[in-house]
């Protein structure tokens, strides 16, 4: 607990002065002030991490916690289980849409096994406390101290990978059944019913939604999570990958340094974060507007906005690897656009903010 | 008359057969079933064009046409008219915006002078009839012949360049006062009061709308533009960059490639060209949901729904620059990634048009 907190006392807010130094630079950009609208906010956000010092040439990577989750046998999930072995296994080999969604925005993808449900995969960077969590509609999903655990070794994990030249990070997560455990999240979180927030995941049935609602019903009541303490809520009707996301984004902020979220998954861990330390919401970057029907309630309280409306509901970080273009934009857009003041010529101030 | 006719006519469909066995190839990659959204759906739509026979290393440009407006003296624009000739040059010398996150995209620029109101820029295409074109408020910006001149030498320069060996275009402008047009294209092509697609440009004051407003009115009623001729429209209320524009969107249609839009000058010319050829729609890719404020309106027409939201006002082909990642990630999704039968699991069907 000592350490957590040690963690979130490590972020920083971050710094006005720095961004109201870029968004002068963004001004005397060749363009209409405010012309830019969002990549010049998300410019400016960036030059306000303490972690991020210059907008040339930063590492991209995607960090995938895969695990597997206990709630699987309840039947909420349509593909079988393997699947998450052997899709870890496809992420090793490139072969993933993160993987080739990630490789074509320049960003590198590092798997790791957070709990998968199988014998070590050679390889493949290992956080695992146990092969699959607990069953949420039965019991935790894993014990308080595990929980903290995760959060920390997935945050050190991060300082590492900060010390290895990496400084934007995305977070993506592999593993069947995992929506289920995310809703429940959602759901208490937000103080949601779970009807509100339980969508199809990777393609279950329409006739077995009812099923996946009453399953998450169920946990929290079996569990009573409470609202108010993020680790009790991941520790109990949570998982090991949404832990081990929520520990990545703590980790980032922690380090000063973007975490670009991805869908339905990544907002469950990003509002846990966000309770465990608000500061760490100025270091979250959105990237598209997830097809799970409960992605615009987590967006809501989360006070996010995609930029990405593609219907995407693959997970993996695919919607965070195609965001990481819009973070290599803005850089472009900072450092390499021409000056008003080298052009010869003035522009008339914004009228924007009248309309 | 004829050649239009002509190059109309040699718009084909989308090759529905290729698209189907494309669908079953993008059913076969290692994710749930229609998990990937409109990434699918785009890379399935570019497999059905019959320009593209090879979705690996497409070769993307932007081709922006840069013109000036005999409006601009109605006092409808709030830059200096020079910053038009200013950032041609400065197109060359790839600082603006569309050149920066067209180079973040790996794509390439293509300035060209359709209409600049300046002496010939040294190594700057020119497609150029006039130093601008006419004030719509008092006349027509050009004749029929001319307008019809600026589409075929448009399009006539995508069939260059595609044999020069690009497959995915882009359509940009530069051109001081050219929303006023743009907003009467869109005005008259969707039979909308000017009140209802009239926004500020590149940040005209807002107690100056009113007036641009007025001389749109005006420019509608001095030339009584026909709204089911989009070349009398081009002709009339339009300018030379619109038309030319329109000029390669029906230019990469006839050539069987994409063609990715912009934001609202680029709806105009979108408008007209699907107008002179419906078929040519089929060819449109949508990039971002510009900030201007007929934006909404005009997509609606047009039946398209752009994929980035990122409040962008500053066209030049900034938007298309982005969306180019956007492509690029559809090909690496279709060309990438493993197959579900090499990878020893199958995922159930698609339950997503059930909901």
């Amino acid at each position: 607990m000592q350490a957590i907190q040690s963690l979130v006392e490590s972020i920083l807010p971050l710094d006005r002065a720095k961004m109201d130094a870029a968004a002068r630079h963004v001004d005397n950009l060749v363009k209409p002030l405010g012309s830019l609208g969002r990549l010049e906010a998300l410019a400016i956000q960036l030059n306000g991490m303490p972690g991020i010092t210059d907008l040339h040439h930063l590492q991209k990577e995607i960090i995938v916690m895969c695990a597997d989750h206990g709630v699987f046998n309840e039947g909420v999930a349509a593909s079988p289980k393997e699947v998450t072995m052997i899709q870890a296994r496809n992420m090793q080999q490139g072969l993933t849409g993160v993987c080739v969604l990630a490789k074509s925005s320049n960003t590198s993808v590092l798997p790791v096994d957070i709990g998968i449900d199988c014998d070590p995969i050679p390889d493949l960077l290992s956080l695992k406390l146990a092969r699959g969590c607990g069953n949420i509609a039965a019991g935790s999903a894993m014990n308080y101290k595990q929980c903290e655990q995760l959060l920390l070794t997935s945050a050190q994990l991060v300082q590492q990978r900060v010390a290895q030249g990496i400084s934007v990070f995305g977070v993506g997560e592999l593993g069947i059944a995992n929506t289920t455990p995310a809703s429940a999240i959602v759901s208490v979180l937000t103080g949601s019913d779970p009807h509100e927030v339980v969508g199809i995941g990777a393609n279950l049935p329409q006739d077995r939604l009812k099923h996946k609602e009453d399953v998450i019903r169920q946990a929290i009541s079996v569990n009573q999570p409470d609202p108010n303490d993020a680790i009790d809520v991941l520790a109990k009707v949570g998982g090991f990958d949404l832990a081990g996301m929520t520990g990545v984004i703590l980790g980032a902020a922690a380090c000063g340094v973007p975490v670009v979220l991805d869908g339905f998954l990544s907002y469950a861990s990003a509002l846990a974060a966000c309770q465990i330390a608000p500061l760490a919401r100025d270091y979250c970057i959105p990237s598209h507007f997830s097809a799970e029907k409960g992605a615009a309630r987590a967006l809501q309280y989360l006070n996010l906005k995609p930029y990405l409306y593609l219907d995407l509901r693959l997970g993996e970080g695919s919607g965070a690897a195609m965001a990481m273009s819009i973070i290599s934009a803005a850089c472009a857009m900072y450092c390499d656009m021409g000056l008003l003041t080298d052009s010869g010529f003035d522009l008339p101030p914004s009228s924007e903010k009248e309309i």
